[in-house]
């Protein structure tokens, strides 16, 4: 199953344990914002600060998986065909975001999109976790200092999780256009949901 | 005012916008857990994913702030007299922790000692936010690895924070004694509350 997801919007998907999502950058240089829920309580969420304790790294190899605030596994990252320059650092953009940049409106956000997408299922938004920023590059100097720099994901390329438990998945294509992680254009994503058994191709 | 935090417990102090808040480790390597809540809305708390977010780096610098999951800021960093080993990326121990760790019993853990000290004000805890974990060492490899060392801070060093806007300071003694990052012997804290006007010292 294939589902689209617009540049700047967000979609969420059940994934049942042993399933794979795969999250693809279709035009390239695109952000992902991804959140995974437990099923069966959307209290308990992938927690960023869990998993570096858990993996005791930034983000996880292939093979490692992230983990819940209850510190349970929720999703294994199984492959990834880009260069591999993820975040796990960043909060999800927001309305006070866009204030903070200057924009007197409405801006779409991660956040919000979070918000939508869950309330689609018929599922209340329990709040805003850090989010794994797919595709994100925020690379870190040895003095601790972050940078915030351009995607350099390709066109087509894939990163794949594998539910370690009955999750709802989410995945906003990040509508940020004022700081340059997306090089000023968002474009759209894909969500691939893979049943084993069937080709992961 | 004075409060001293005993090894392995926490405490909860008010601090009003102005009021500075001065975390001394009394008798060397012991890592404090630092949350910090708004004062007339605890659901609003410091968000480490946030304040990254708006520093552009791991941990703020003397005169930077530590800011909500509303991007307001909450704490400005105001002195250190510590090496400066300081974390912001690990999440707080809790009773799921020391059972990974192989405790089979009960466990005093930083997430229990942040709802008792929020009891103590008559508060609900609204959840437990990733900590600011003072006086703690885990270095970022260029590959970024984490290292989990022990703490380096001197009996007598002190941080210092501004509270930026009145707000619930919570402090733990990290009852961790299975990793190294305490040295294996938790040991107590001080937490002591200074007005503007008085001497720092």
């Amino acid at each position: 199953m294939r589902v689209i997801v617009p540049a700047g919007e967000g979609r969420a998907v059940k994934v049942s344990t042993g399933q794979r999502v795969r999250v693809t950058d279709l035009d390239g240089g695109q952000v992902g914002d991804v959140f995974a829920f437990a099923a069966d309580d959307v209290s308990e969420h992938l927690s960023a600060s869990h998993t570096r304790a858990a993996i005791s790294r930034l983000f996880p190899l292939v093979g490692e998986q992230f983990v819940t605030d209850r510190r349970r596994p929720i999703l294994t990252l199984v492959a990834d065909t880009s260069p591999g320059r993820h975040d796990m650092l960043i909060a999800a953009c927001d309305p006070a975001r866009y204030r903070a940049l200057g924009v007197p409106g409405f801006h779409a956000s991660c956040a919000d999109n979070l918000g939508e997408s869950l309330s689609r299922l018929g599922l209340a938004c329990p709040g805003i976790p850090q989010p794994v920023n797919v595709f994100m590059r925020i690379p870190v100097a040895d003095d601790g200092r972050l940078s915030w720099l351009s995607s350099v994901s390709r066109p087509g390329d894939a990163i794949t999780f594998e539910a370690a438990m009955d999750c709802v998945f989410v995945l906003s294509a990040c509508p940020q256009d004022l700081v340059g992680i997306n090089g000023h254009q968002p474009t759209p994503l894909a969500i691939d949901l893979i049943t084993q058994g069937e080709s992961e191709r």
